[in-house]
């Protein structure tokens, strides 16, 4: 049912077998597997994908998962694209990810590198999580019986924290960022511990998280939007999304066109806006790195050249949005358009409109923006009013 | 598109007319829709069903909505169907229904709600709410601009009451329970300050409901389970179902057959399992509700002679489990299975399990359980480990 052929690095293009063991390549750079997208067209046409079950198994060719009895499921389901004309002012579509198990698009990536470490034979996975990823690979593992540890920044909503232990991995709070937890994850990983399961350091989450682009396309009748607005932390969804039109190109179910890409960041953490205006190809470490949308803080990603040459390709730009304009976002669509969107979500409704207000994008463009998780999952303002039913109700001020 | 002819007094038979806004019939009971399903079965057939997006919204000729302009939208999708074999020890389904816009089967029959209010001119609404049913409410007419006052019982969950809020409506925490709070909703309705939307009370979230059975059919392949266990507290979704199955038999897309309906409910909240047990037409208000599953902490419902029929009717029963078997049901459920219910599912598990020890459900017998919100709107348990990576790591403590 697969059509995986190799892995190949992401930098020297060096080849590397599929169906064994991979973190990343001698060049120390993401792995991207590769697949027999020929013998893929023979074997499957549009319609009959259009024809199957939506979810995120559909797309079986083009994931690396050989045998049936690997593949994991707690409902992957195609997530809704909604219209939000009164927040965003604009033609504006949002891909609500937090329908999916585990409430993040993180259960794209951990779903497919879960049933690739069933189907290699892995017994005990490591990895560092600004939260969302945690819970996603703690019950993928959990329904596997792949023994799980995870490391996240000490501020990490308490609510990710408890779900990752909920469903039964061991859970660190570390006194630093992501890329710290992610370095104890590889030291770990080096004395043979366990294995590393870092973003773009485990070469299959990336293949999870390109269904983002394939759902999309699929979704919208075979063509693409005009612009997408990615929340950017790592990269992997924008990589991923990336590497699927290509596929989908190839397979001659898209043409050439592209929407343009835009990495959104939130400004106390913006690496990649910063490499981007320099013009450079890789991004330096962002120190003092703060902000809401957590997610999205990683001050450093090892896929930064490769989330900088798509935006680049696609004509699209990298953008930085303060907390307080993300903060507006989220509530202005919540109040206007019924939809609770998660910080990083909230920064790509940002970054959308201030792109409107500058003309880098058109009121009547079709535009998708990202919104990757559940907002449930995030601090809300609080609510204090209460009513003593056993005194008589002052009407007027309900 | 809607086929709807009128309404009727589920007690009395009395018609009222379609079109208009109605409460509770004279008699003081719910009002159920009706349509020509002669008419829709010629009108569209399994097929063509079949042929549609996925998603409430499909059944347009069995739902009350007349106008196109009057559909509003979250994205309703299809929820899935995700197997627990390690924690049911049986053949079961769980509907994850915590899929739905703001988290919970709410959303079914408050989309359904809102568009018929947009479309009957309402303006203000007033709901009790245990904080699913307002979440869903305030989501909606946010995004119609109808304005909208909750009541909810004071220890309902923090996140819940700042969700409701975070979507625009105005939200009272009240000293008492579901059906207190709801006395405040029909004392504000009768001098005209608002529309009652509570639930049976009000004729169309019944409606949304139902969509849960007529979904399931659609994904079974036009059959239904051996049992459904539904976690029941107003159990508007039970009656829902119901009414749907025999709606599908009436277009002739199943037969006769009907799972037998377990009507789950809360040990320290039991009514209709007592009123069942005791073969009465009624259910006493059970006195002193406590459960740590809040939405079926329903000590009276309106609706008490629908569920005991149909419960009745199909064979099943009403089933109560205590606090400590729910509790447990969760934590084995998302440990073993990676899938993490609310407790109300818990509850529907923790009665399965009990049916299997008791001979009532057979392990190979397939059943759903409904999961009615997502597990992350609730306290989960606290996960203390912290790591200072300053220090040399303990490895063998990980
Ligand atoms: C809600 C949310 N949005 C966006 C991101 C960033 O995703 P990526 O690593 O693909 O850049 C994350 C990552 O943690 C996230 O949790
Ligand atoms: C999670 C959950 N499950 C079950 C129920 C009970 O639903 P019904 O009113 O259909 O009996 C509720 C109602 O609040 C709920 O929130």
């Amino acid at each position: 049912m697969s059509f995986v052929t190799h892995l190949e690095c992401s930098a020297t293009g060096e080849h590397y077998a599929a169906d064994t063991l991979h973190n990343l390549s001698r060049a120390g750079k993401p792995l991207l597997v590769r697949y027999d997208l020929e013998a893929a067209r023979a074997a499957v046409t549009r319609d009959a994908m259009d024809a199957r079950p939506t979810g995120l198994w559909r797309w079986r060719e083009l994931l690396p998962v050989r045998r049936d009895e690997n593949v994991v499921s707690l409902g992957e389901v195609e997530t809704p694209l909604i219209t939000i004309p009164r927040s965003s002012g604009g033609n504006v579509l949002v891909k609500d990810e937090g329908r999916l198990p585990t409430g993040s698009f993180k259960a794209r990536g951990l779903v497919m590198a879960v049933a690739m470490a069933k189907e290699l034979g892995v017994r005990t996975i490591a990895m560092p999580t600004n939260g969302n990823a945690g819970a996603a690979l703690a019950a993928y593992a959990a329904r596997v019986g792949i023994e799980t540890i995870v490391f996240c920044p000490e501020d990490t909503p308490e609510v990710n924290v408890r779900e990752i232990a909920a469903q039964g991995a061991r859970v660190w709070r570390v006194n630093g960022l992501i890329d710290q937890c992610g370095a104890i994850v590889a030291e770990g990983a080096a004395a043979g511990r366990w294995f590393d399961f870092s973003t773009l350091k485990e070469p299959y989450r990336i293949e999870g998280k390109k269904t983002m682009g394939l759902e999309l396309a699929a979704q919208l009748g075979w063509r693409l939007p005009k612009a997408i607005f990615y929340p950017t932390g790592g990269g992997t969804g924008l990589i991923g999304m990336w590497k699927g039109f290509a596929e989908l190109e190839a397979l001659g179910w898209i043409g050439p066109e592209r929407p343009r890409m835009y990495a959104v960041q939130a400004s106390g953490c913006a690496p990649i806006v910063r490499a981007f205006e320099e013009g450079v190809e890789h991004a330096e470490r962002w120190e003092d790195a703060h902000t809401v949308a957590a997610g999205i803080r990683v001050p450093k990603a090892v896929g930064d050249f490769l989330i900088l040459r798509a935006v680049r390709e696609s004509g699209g730009k990298a953008l930085g949005v303060g907390d307080p304009a993300i903060l507006k976002a989220v509530d202005d669509c919540a109040k206007k358009d019924g939809l609770l969107l998660c910080p990083e979500g909230g920064a790509t409704l940002a970054a959308y409109r201030e792109a409107l207000r500058t003309g880098e994008v058109d009121e009547d463009e079709e535009v998708v923006l990202f919104n990757c998780a559940t907002g449930l999952k995030y601090p809300m303002p609080e609510a204090p009013w209460t009513l003593d039913r056993t005194q008589p109700i002052d009407w007027d001020r309900l």
